[in-house]
């Protein structure tokens, strides 16, 4: 048998280092202190599989001590020196842009883009603007091409001759709809939010992201060299369903299976030009768009956003074309 | 050492059957004649099989003699008493009515729709429908969900009571469009006809469907029973994305994405009807619609129909919900 005093297991969480710790809990003769680190133990992850662990042991009678320990590995950090944002104004998006600027490496520019910057469901993204000369409100109406071209032409204008590093395609729609009962109109609508616009934002941009990766001195690719990052959705992998029998979002699902087809001809294409493509799955959100009840939304806008950030600073040219979830894990399509 | 005069194998133009003939072909003691039977030793799937047989071994020099030859199993035909067809008037969906009608349990009622059956466009269809009773032409612009009730009302008088049985929506489009050049306008022309023109289409003939299912006395699902195909195309196949560097339709291969999201969510909300329903990949097919030089379109519109209708004869609950091409092999979503 193993015999020590003190053990500490990094990577806690889950998989083999939860199973190290509840095995070495659970031991008469284990050690006599199980520090379980992970990187963010108040996160939905660790919460889930420590009432998991519960069921099977007293964890403060084992003496198990949660604690955040970041490690060399997790320190790895977005570093882009610009970052465009669609549908900023709330929900993720606000919160990526809130995010993007607290941090010790924070972008240069950060290009919040939304329909109607002088409306009043943009206000938090105004406050946030008002504090922080980094961000920069464009207005930019995604279902319109002559919208997205001049939202281009201000960005190109800004970065006064440098490249865009990262685009992140957030802005979208869902709408309720069933087998029997989804309309032609929604089915239509929710395309054009959710797969059109990014299309067509991705074109605008494409000029900025090349001129990023061409004067980068990195080799290989990276978000913080040229990127773009589809908002995507589980409920739109054909193969899980995520949450077939409570969503009946029919169009939605539909649109989100067409946005990582986008995605996947995305990286295929452009990955001569080194410009690294994903469809990110930010987890089922609470936010204003998702209207499930708590037990289906087990994730802060906060907690999402701040492991998809995580997520984005690993990626390197093996993960483009590729679909993730926000903690970095793979999807299938 | 295995020593007999002759061998049969069948099923031999792939997989364990191929290699069986390849190595028996290729012993220095082997069999003096082996009978390598297959369904379509003509057909692209054998040929192409056989060209690289050839590479390692001289096929006549080893005895080796292909023949066609039906087993027991390949004689299971698709046994529906009613058919429908979308885009019905050329290409893979006339060639569909024109082999049901000519098959010997042939369909009492095959509903051969189209936009314009009045126009030049439909002549053969009509030469067709003239010649047999059972071929009935019915109007139908998948994109126009009054047109598309008008329909179902007409098929549902004309079926007097009865259910239908198997829905083909055949129907569709594809524009150029590469990454940097696709239009808003073109993705969403394609997707309406695509994914909403079979979502419209299955949500009006569904009570039909459901008759048919309720009223077979077949135990599980059959396309004989109940089923809707869609047809998709490997192109939508996020994981293939067959000829990405010579197919550049970007808006097609999301809608197919899209469609093939449809057909699963059909598949698990109507299971409970027992309703079978799969996305088809026709093959690169010789038609109107696809504008590639013969080495990228070896199959001829009569091989293609000839083999997908024998691989919906063969259906069952267990394929219901996947992606299948002509041969009824499974892609990857």
């Amino acid at each position: 048998m193993l015999s020590v005093h003190s053990i500490l297991v990094m990577g806690s969480n889950g998989g083999i280092g939860l199973k190290l710790v509840w095995q070495l809990a659970g031991e008469s003769n284990g050690p006599e202190c199980v520090f379980a680190t992970c990187w963010a133990p108040e996160g939905p992850q660790a919460h889930v599989k420590v009432v998991v662990c519960k069921k099977g042991i007293a964890l403060e009678a084992a003496g198990i001590l949660l604690s955040s320990q970041e490690t060399g590995d997790n320190i790895k950090m977005l570093n882009a020196r610009s970052v465009l944002v669609t549908g900023s104004n709330r929900g993720i998006g606000l919160e990526l842009v809130r995010q993007l600027v607290g941090q010790s490496k924070k972008p240069e520019w950060i290009f919040a883009t939304c329909r109607d910057p002088k409306g009043p469901r943009a206000q938090d993204l105004k406050n946030l603007a008002d504090k922080h000369q980094s961000v920069k409100i464009i207005p930019m109406d995604t279902n319109d091409p002559s919208s997205v071209k001049a939202a281009a032409a201000q960005v190109t204008e800004k970065l006064q001759g440098a490249g865009l590093n990262l685009l992140i395609n957030n802005a979208g729609i869902v709408k309720p709809g069933c087998l029997e009962s989804e309309t032609a109109e929604d089915m239509s609508e929710v395309y054009k939010t959710n797969v059109i616009g990014p299309m067509i934002v991705s074109q605008a941009f494409l000029p900025l992201l090349r001129k990023a990766s061409q004067e980068s001195p990195q080799k290989g690719m990276s978000c913080s060299k040229a990127a773009i990052v589809n908002m995507s959705s589980e409920a739109g992998s054909i193969t899980n369903l995520l949450v077939f029998d409570l969503g009946h979002v029919l169009g939605y699902r539909c649109s989100k299976a067409a946005l990582n087809m986008l995605t996947r001809c995305q990286s295929r294409g452009w990955a001569k030009d080194e410009i690294l493509c994903i469809a990110l799955h930010p987890g089922i959100v609470k936010t204003d768009m998702i209207q499930v009840d708590q037990g289906q939304a087990p994730l802060t806008v906060d907690d999402s956003v701040q492991a998809m950030l995580k997520t984005l600073g690993h990626l390197s040219e093996k993960d483009s074309g590729t679909f993730l979830n926000w903690e970095g894990e793979t999807l299938p399509w």
